[in-house]
């Protein structure tokens, strides 16, 4: 099939587990690459294209609950305890991400922000067709609701420089993979907010 | 949380998408890595070894109408057509993988063994706490099924020698995505083989 | 809101659950009103309608293994064994319903053609809008598959004189429950066909 | 298959959609039957005894967006805009209902309090097996909620005095097909309080 336009038909912008921890110190129980903080505050100026071209903005929060009873699996590997309820790097980073009134927010107690949750509820509504992906982690959370955006039919755009991993070879290697699914799905942010502002150009 | 036992309560074998055509020449529409067919060939071991201690084996068949109705985005990537009913790689290699009455057999749409499928019910049914799996490939359907074996609070493995992948670097990529998930996920047939039968032996 | 067409965007109609017991003497596992076998053989007309008029077609098969393993929680209630793989009744009846090449085959393993199963991929696939239902049982399979096209964003249509239930009060009931959730859902096959007439001769 | 206990391994409490407006005079947008509110304010009774039991308590509530985008079909029937976020009778009616700290949450912005919701995750969390439903609407939310926990392979029970319907007729019928479903299933606050009060015993 031939290589598809970066964004086909109406897109939304899934601003995936960036949260307080990102621009804290401390150990937010989950490993870092270098440069992590970095993307995630770059992905702000995505953000801010988006509001700009009247894209949608979802917020999308990992978040679990005190009595630990929906952590799942999610403690039986590298991982330690991270994104609990009511500890300080839990909150969406809306401040710095700059949230606008309209935006939408879903949380979610797994690591594809489909599984779930109210996405595809949500993804109907909005009549969505490309989704582009920004925030963590790359080869986590970023790459596994990539994967089942794919598999419900989307077409799926990851911000290579507005993504950041539990490691740089982790990071790049998910990348590779999302490519693998969808030629032209890596971009980074300079391209795809192009893209954005044409999009906007197109509907004025 | 401590590393958890290779084997959780009841295991059930997952077989993914060993078809025809991983022992055929041929171009199978997907890209695969050198020593693939030995891999599938070794997981026939792994297959014996669980008709032997009973544990119940289920084969994932990824299939696709000719009238292509059901490729979704699968084509956008570095896959051709591929698992096309009606073709002869497409079919289950149920005779080279030893199949006994009483196996289960699913089948796909998508890269997750999940998705779009009965397999929920199935492993409900069957009261599997621990999904092993074996087959193709490593980086797509082996890996996203472990993603939502995992997301499902299930106990994943994985058989790295009974696997394979788009390339090695994307087999060993993926390999490393899932022991990140959970530790001890990642093992040799040789391993399985003996915690099989040490299932069985404590079974009897 | 306004009340929508009968049919908006694609239609596909959902043949749910006419298997050969419809047709056959004895116990199908299932209690049944009176009249229920003419409302099957009446849904061939609303079948060859929509092959008319270039409508997709999906026959919808409840299915279960001969192990038992998949009945879920089906026999805590008032349905006995059915729609057991390899007994009598239990193909799906495509010769009384004249079945066509292209059209459409989905399994399932419980009440709603939704739960466990293909058909959102599918339906995404057919960009399907409007969903038209005929089949059995009126106020289970039929009802629940319609609640979840109705979740899922769907037009939702049954039709009254092709769908049958478990009681005749049992079949009115689900019908009023329908109607309830989309106004003009509930429709005669006289009334479906000759809006699915109009859909073809507005494609010409 | 043999009738089953009223109480099945572990229960759970699901307080469906009891929100301000049930005790509150206006249009909530839904039909409501005589005796709505009284039903609603018994459920109290069922909430207790579970506290009393130490059965987990689950609040569900419908809640939809004020931009209208996640109302899907909601409003091509009978109902009106309904429980819209920011108004008076939208909020989970906790006083009323004596919420306790260690109850959980759960928005939905369908019907069934499965679909697009973390339900699944969080009833795997807590090992449940047995879900008793009381709330409202009987033959909408409260239904289709059954119908999935019933797909789901839980054991479902539904308090006929705590929950209440968009219609004397369509309570009736909706409690008819859950008793369909699975036989016991319907039963009085004074059954299942004795039962929630035995299960505590046993485990005392």
């Amino acid at each position: 099939m031939a290589r598809q336009p970066t964004i086909v038909g109406n897109p939304v912008l899934l601003v995936i587990d960036i949260q307080k921890s990102a621009f804290m110190d401390g150990d937010p129980g989950i490993p870092i690459m270098p440069g992590y903080s970095d993307n995630m505050r770059r992905a702000r100026s995505v953000v801010d294209a988006a509001h700009d071209a009247g894209i949608p903005v979802v917020f999308v929060q990992e978040i679990h609950r005190r009595d630990m009873v929906d952590y799942g699996r999610e403690l039986d590997g590298s991982e330690g305890i991270h994104c609990m309820e009511g500890e300080p790097g839990t909150p969406v980073a809306f401040e710095e991400m700059g949230r606008l009134p309209g935006d939408y927010y879903v949380p979610k107690r797994r690591y594809s922000c489909f599984y779930g949750t109210e996405m595809e509820i949500l993804l109907k509504g909005l009549k969505a067709q490309t989704l582009i992906l920004v925030g963590g982690m790359t080869d986590v959370c970023v790459h596994y609701s990539f994967v089942d955006g794919h598999q419900g039919d989307y077409h799926c755009r990851v911000v290579s420089d507005c993504v950041g991993g539990t490691s740089s070879e982790a990071h790049q290697a998910a990348l590779t993979a999302m490519e693998y699914l969808q030629e032209g799905a890596v971009l980074s942010a300079e391209d795809i907010i192009t893209a954005m502002s044409e999009q906007r150009m197109a509907a004025e």
